[in-house]
């Protein structure tokens, strides 16, 4: 198995060849893409699916568009997520956001092309390399990234601001905000490897609890982490749905480890050495970034 | 055949179970998606799928969601298009734009959501269906709506603004903005059909006709229109890469006739009787809205 810095560097290596391989862009749209796709990151979701993928032996070569396609959907939803009519942040990875730098047509836009960018390169990759399972792990990519998963998450997000959190709206959002974005990486690997049912299942489970584990980390750096490690503001999460609003810090410290806990326990059924993923779940608990 | 008016109550009709079929869709996101899918219009693009597939033998029923597919695409566009960052448009079809009606965060949401969508719903429909020629079709929209179709044509339109039209920059938008997602349901609809390449080709050039076509006749209406019979203000593409601005009024007018002429002309090398299409060629030419 690879470390997890090569799959890093492998999906580094891969996204602007991936977005340049679409044809005649504009050049302004494929700077303001970049700008934003190649602004580093943990990369956390493509290198899920290429490990899920390749430990239950499927192809690297074969997965690694569909690895990029989900980047593009997770900036996507970054660039959005800053716009002025949506949380008007002005930093993020230690640079100026989207629309600071492009202004805010082309950010809308930067956001539009690299969602519809990622369904183009999943499907034309299953077409131009017969991929047998191409067409439903493009299908998998679309159901958490929609209106059911991702973007209802977004959507309650946004129109709970300034509400009391409640267990039931912290989770909604969570589930679907984080969750099903780090689910998909792990059904799509699996599905492009031909796991079995029972296989995904367990992935599932995992993507769940780490979603939940890793949002709850985020929750606490905003408020105790450091601006300079983590390239944003912090505080700004004041009005919004957080763990930390809900529990405190302390007791959200422990629902982290707990539901770190929970993913790893996912993944013991699994017929595989899964160390690497219970690494990535306990790592988390003590990121700075 | 079917008559335009059939087809569009067909689509209309299916709209909103299509996107209600997507699960569990929170409230305000749903109203604000349907708030502008459903705001009427002339369904001129999922007709167009829908008759070219039914011309080449194809079957509506497993076309229907394909044409409801491409009307999201269509309506997020617009949704976008509006935004203050963008456009800045505040009536649309006689009502509000979505960000007036919903506010600016969740417009960008309900475009986002409509665009992913579009993508599930044919994803899922060539799963559950077993189409044969969903993935096929599926990647036609993607390339067409993507960064170098609709939005490359989007972008172009937003960083020329102000600037002096040039017959390459007007037919760079005009081609992109307009005719790739007129192309896309004829390819669309010739493709579920299994219909050939060279006949795929010959609609191909009826939709790139059309699309100038009907692109100009929206170009001379923005001067020459009736605000209460078109559902928007007039004089708002001032500023823009317009076909008037690029010719002049009268000879716009030609130029539309004469590539009316050429989309019937591209037709005529097709097996079946074509008569619906010329006649929506035709009726632009003098549509007041």
């Amino acid at each position: 198995m690879r470390t997890e810095n090569e799959y890093r560097e492998i999906v580094n290596r891969a996204l602007e060849p991936q977005l340049r391989s679409l044809g005649d862009v504009p050049g302004k749209l494929m700077d303001a893409m970049l700008y934003s796709l190649l602004a580093g990151g943990k990369r956390l979701r493509p290198v899920l699916l290429l490990a899920f993928c390749e430990m239950a032996g499927g192809d690297l070569a074969e997965a690694l568009p569909f690895a990029c396609a989900l980047e593009m959907i997770h900036t996507y939803s970054l660039i959005h997520d800053d716009l002025p009519g949506m949380d008007n942040d002005e930093l993020r990875r230690g640079r100026p956001t989207n629309h600071i730098q492009f202004g805010e047509g082309l950010a809308i836009l930067a956001g539009d092309g690299l969602l519809n960018s990622a369904f183009e390169i999943c499907l034309r990759t299953s077409i131009e390399k017969d991929i047998s399972n191409g067409l439903r792990a493009t299908e998998i990519l679309a159901r958490h990234a929609g209106v059911t998963g991702m973007i209802a998450g977004q959507v309650k997000d946004v129109t709970l601001e300034g509400h009391k959190p409640t267990e039931e709206s912290v989770t909604y959002i969570h589930t679907h905000k984080t969750s099903d974005l780090l689910q998909a990486p792990i059904e799509m690997g699996l599905c492009l490897a031909g796991a079995s049912d029972d296989v995904i299942e367990c992935g599932r489970q995992y993507g769940l609890h780490l979603g939940f584990a890793f949002q709850i980390r985020d929750d606490i750096l905003d408020v105790t982490g450091d601006p300079s490690l983590l390239g944003k503001n912090i505080g700004m999460d004041q009005d919004k749905q957080t763990w930390v609003a809900l529990r405190g810090l302390e007791q959200a410290e422990k629902d982290a480890e707990q539901h770190a806990q929970f993913a790893i326990e996912a993944l013991k059924p699994m017929p595989w050495d899964h160390s690497f993923f219970d690494q990535i779940a306990l790592a988390n608990l003590n990121r700075k970034q």
